[in-house]
């Protein structure tokens, strides 16, 4: 039996989720005059975390932190089941006021109408750390730690802090918490029957769709990868064409066959070379070695794999042909996310009752998401940001978009809730 | 009527060539330890002039030095006709024992086999100064300066010491020269009935052809140009492909298309794109902007001319196709140089006559004898390099192919002295 959805007053919604924002990104909540900068056990990210723990206990949510520094708070004891909203507050260093802290303001403001409505759902917040990894150069850091997608080995010595090269362990420590406990950092999860995180979409496909919000059925996986091209050097005036090991032209045609097996792929895979270095680099001199970047992804596994696979043999063959040699060499991958059918059909279900436009749609970004989806069914939600920009300062997103994510979230929770 | 050619003892010749080369790759005439780093004004290049100097008085050739230090040598009184040889004996900063010194090594051997073998032809030596630009970031300096192909203003205050950032002008007055008479210098070309430039070929096609000596019969002329590339910088993983304003694509198009209008122009014509820049260059960020140099020569003027007219006309449609922008911004232009075929022809005449393999070639890379044939008929003769490396310790050359070039030499010198 399908829950009717509630209206909330979006005005007001925009106007307390516009108030989080803007006080997040006073002078107290970053390190930058001139950009959002904040991460991990530094006095600015315990700021936010305080705000957040303090506009959290005043809702009668009980706070508390992992061993590590995840902000956890729900209203309902350790051992019923509660659903999981949240994201990070952490930021990169140039970084904007949405990135992450919209997702975990807009979890809080769905836990201030859960109370304003008086509809007493069983909810848990959550604030990963390190998402952005400006503080130890680790993407996902926290939730990964919570997924134990980690070592201790690289928490004790190999993650090191950009500012000072410590240890995240002994940073942790520093701070009051105890990494030793890591482990234990897996439990924040245990009682969630579902997660729903809200992000800015970092791209703008919804806004040049026309869209004010997207259900997020995937994340990307990808693969980081590395072509590289040896030919031989020579005078680019003194040497006939016929008799050059150029590697230029070849590693022009491999540019374009990433943006052929990626279009070919479909799906939504994608192909970018984002790095090309030519050696020795100089106007007068044919190019002797080159290397070029491959970044591919998609929610489709078997989409972004072959095109990785289509480039390397590509590039094999397109050097043989003219007598340079190719080394192709994987840098990093992640597999693609699926996220739950039944959470995503109740956030689209709860968009639509909206009137407002909205779209399903895949993240071709990483986000916590992924490594909470290793243990609880999860879905996401996306709003706007202006021209795509993010990570800059110039990063905009209004909040009353966010203030409909928070209606529908709640819609979706209240329906899943009613389904159980 | 033809003249007979003269044998010479090669094994003779080629051992004083050694003896000259390997003393000036001696300490007292490099200001490195591990490379020939030899530029005008210092007292390398000072005791390098010096070494010439003596070599010439005592064949009998009276020595002189032009207003800005180019050394000039010759066996008659100013107002005589005299056939000019020589080339330049600075060096690159990273440079090696062959690059030019050997060129004026051999113009030196030609002055020893003219006196050995009592030939009393009229013989003028040159060694032009700051060819490489080691000394003042200037390419073919003293030639330009010989030929009036520069302007006071850039002697007195543009042309700066890479050193000391002091002028080319107030280096030369403390080097005991007079500068202020720059002017005069062009009268160092007044006598000359025709000019032959040895060189080493700084390319592979004498080696990969077997050939020991390359008669060159045309200097190619280049455009250096920039293209730049505007679209939009966009996170890799959440931009679609349809929604991407990305420059590498349109980038490899391009670098595509100069060698394929460098192939279609032909006759020699070489297009090189040895520059690429991406921004912001980073693996996961589809990249915004991109500039590519493009280096295009040829002896045919319109053969390079059309590649850098199709490059710039080719970027125009490649980016507007693709909503990019895209700027073309030539940099520097020199035209193709033609030699002399009477020259040429007694070359050629002169090699054959030796039945050594030679080739009748042009020459890709610039050199002092572009302008030295703004004013006197000239030619120029190549001797391989192994493997074509130049501009480096690991040049190398044999003295046995520059014996052979000054053989040939003298007996061209000869053939055209008899025909006059």
């Amino acid at each position: 039996m399908a829950t009717e959805a509630l209206s909330i007053d979006r005005a007001r919604s925009a106007e307390r989720i516009e108030r989080d924002i803007e006080t997040l990104a006073g002078p107290d909540y970053t390190r930058s005059n001139e950009a959002i900068r904040r991460y991990a056990y530094t006095p600015e990210y315990r700021a936010t975390l305080d705000y957040f723990a303090n506009e959290l206990g005043a809702l009668g949510l009980e706070v508390s932190f992992d061993p590590v520094g995840t902000l956890v708070a729900r209203n309902r004891p350790s051992g019923e089941k509660v659903f999981g909203v949240g994201s990070h507050c952490d930021s990169n260093r140039n970084g904007g006021k949405y990135d992450g802290t919209m997702g975990v303001v807009t979890a809080l403001e769905v836990c201030r109408l859960n109370a304003d409505l008086g509809l007493d759902l069983p909810l848990q917040l959550i604030s990963f750390l390190e998402e952005e990894g400006s503080g130890f150069g680790q993407m996902l850091l926290g939730s990964r730690i919570v997924a134990q997608r980690v070592t201790e080995k690289e928490l004790r010595e190999e993650f090191r802090a950009i500012d000072d090269e410590r240890a995240f362990w002994d940073h942790a420590e520093e701070a009051g918490y105890e990494p030793a406990r890591w482990r234990e950092s897996i439990h924040i999860l245990d009682d969630l029957s579902g997660w729903i995180e809200m992000h800015i979409e970092q791209a703008r496909v919804l806004q040049d769709t026309g869209n004010r919000i997207g259900v997020v059925n995937a994340i990307a996986g990808y693969i980081h990868a590395d072509v590289r091209l040896e030919g031989r050097a020579d005078h680019a005036g003194a040497t006939p064409m016929d008799f050059r090991l150029d590697v230029a032209p070849a590693a022009a045609r491999i540019v374009l066959e990433v943006e052929r097996l990626a279009r070919e792929a479909g799906g939504g895979t994608v192909g970018t070379v984002g790095e090309i270095e030519l050696e020795p680099g100089i106007i007068n001199v044919v190019p002797g070695k080159a290397r070029l970047s491959l970044d591919t992804r998609g929610v489709d596994e078997e989409g972004f794999r072959s095109v990785a696979r289509g480039v390397e043999s590509f590039a094999q063959e397109a050097a043989e042909g003219q007598g340079l040699t190719a080394t192709y060499r994987q840098r990093q991958t992640l597999p693609a996310t699926l996220m739950d059918e039944r959470i995503v059909g109740a956030l689209e279900a709860a968009a639509k009752a909206t009137g407002e436009p909205f779209m399903v749609m895949p993240s071709g970004a990483a986000h916590d998401t992924m490594c909470v989806a290793d243990h609880v069914p999860t879905a996401m939600v996306f709003v706007p940001c202006k021209d795509g920009i993010s990570h800059s300062p110039a990063e905009d997103a209004e909040p009353a978009d966010a203030a409909l994510a928070a209606e529908i979230i709640l819609n979706a929770i209240r329906t899943l809730a009613g389904e159980r």
